[in-house]
């Protein structure tokens, strides 16, 4: 997922929110501002707001209609807002731990095994934003680029939760383990349902969770489900049981986050 | 949603649990079955099945991948396998009031004001199916077809959860809450959290439920948002408080059915 050559003159996110949550963001360093003709009127106040902030950001190139969407992939739904911009600083599991220290209430991080469709990517990490979890792990070969359609399905989320990637998710869980994070794997198989995770109010008990989530159809793989500590499962039934990934993830955050 | 002439040739289902399921549902009528010549063989248990049972179905039509993928829209993930077929029966909110009856525990419908994209509500309704809701109320007019991208994003589940269509949804909540449905509107306006209506085991306080949900952005229109006898609101936090509409579904799903 790293090398993607930088392409200044093509841009990385696109959309409203995924722009303007970007565009305000200190951490991200932005090359080009491009905007349809209708759409410029209406980005000036975020114009304002970043210079008001100090921020460095170039000026904006107004473009037609057919040059503009010359730049986006065919069909991309861009609200007439698109930056060329890099990539966030890369994180790793030990950075996630530091950070999350300061959290105040429950720790929660979301373990993505081999879940790589963007569409699902980005609804988790905005699900993840909202219910305030701590972050993302996803594994270093098979994670997609926090771009495009991702970025623009996260609404703006990659601006607001840590995504850190890792070569051995097994690795990974042993780490999170020796730093007290208890870890579920939600898996059908799962002895208890993840409704008995719900926190409790006045009652934290288990403070540091990480939640791992596999690919629909195949699951989390055996090596990486082994390490868990526990299998939790969704409390479904009847005919279709499986939910959609990104589904799934919500409904996990909200039974550890949700209260 | 009610004016597409039939085309006996074009499938109207495609995709390997889309199709599955249809063709073991007694319910359906079928036409015609396209099979890829690759995936014939993975086919035949499902073609014995349905004769065990007793089901009039067609014998397929195998096709090479070019001629095959000829009669579906570009793209499609289609696994192979294709039906053409009838609409399955239309009901409306009053068979789903008598459907509800029979069933055990909650009575729960979801109701889905002006939620259009096929995706979302394709991943509502194996949501809806997963968790156990007695059914899923649209508005005649905007709703999506039952087809295609949005019934392979069901995996299944449009065979097995009834889906009313209203011409006025306010109306509709008036009938439900005359048959004792407590009426919710997620609304991030709501005073209290969807969490409040966690079951409790054992006491199951207002057995009979509908949430409305509306579409991203807009949210619920206000004159549906007025008939709902309260509001509630996802415990969401932080910059992007809001979720993808499926995932808010999926949410509310498990909070009222989720024990």
């Amino acid at each position: 997922m790293n090398n993607r050559p930088h392409r200044p003159e093509h841009p990385d996110l696109y959309g409203f929110h995924a722009v303007s949550e970007a565009w305000l963001n200190p951490a991200r360093r932005i090359h080009k501002l491009f905007l349809l003709d209708q759409a410029a009127k209406g980005f000036e106040s975020l114009i304002a707001e970043a210079k008001a902030a100090g921020l460095k950001r170039p000026a904006p190139q107004i473009l037609e209609k057919r040059n503009f969407e010359r730049l986006l992939p065919q069909g991309a739904v861009h609200q007439g807002v698109a930056i060329a911009c890099d990539r966030l600083e890369e994180c790793d599991v030990q950075d996630l731990i530091i950070r999350a220290r300061d959290l105040p209430g429950r720790q929660v991080f979301l373990i993505l095994d081999q879940v790589t469709d963007p569409h699902n990517v980005g609804a988790i990490i905005r699900s993840a934003s909202a219910f305030g979890a701590a972050g993302i792990i996803m594994q270093k070969k098979h994670a997609p680029e926090l771009t495009g359609v991702l970025a623009k399905t996260a609404c703006g989320a990659v601006e607001h939760i840590p995504v850190a990637y890792e070569t051995n998710l097994s690795r990974t869980i042993e780490v999170l383990k020796d730093n007290e994070f208890f870890v579920y794997g939600l898996d059908e198989r799962g002895a208890q349902s993840i409704s008995s995770l719900m926190q409790k109010p006045g009652n934290p008990d288990k403070s540091k969770i990480a939640l791992v989530l596999g690919a629909e159809g195949p699951g989390i793989r055996q090596l990486v489900r082994e390490h868990c500590d526990a299998l939790v499962k969704l409390p479904t039934q009847g005919a279709i049981q499986s939910l959609n990934v990104s589904n799934a993830a919500a409904v996990s955050l909200f039974a550890v986050l949700g209260q």
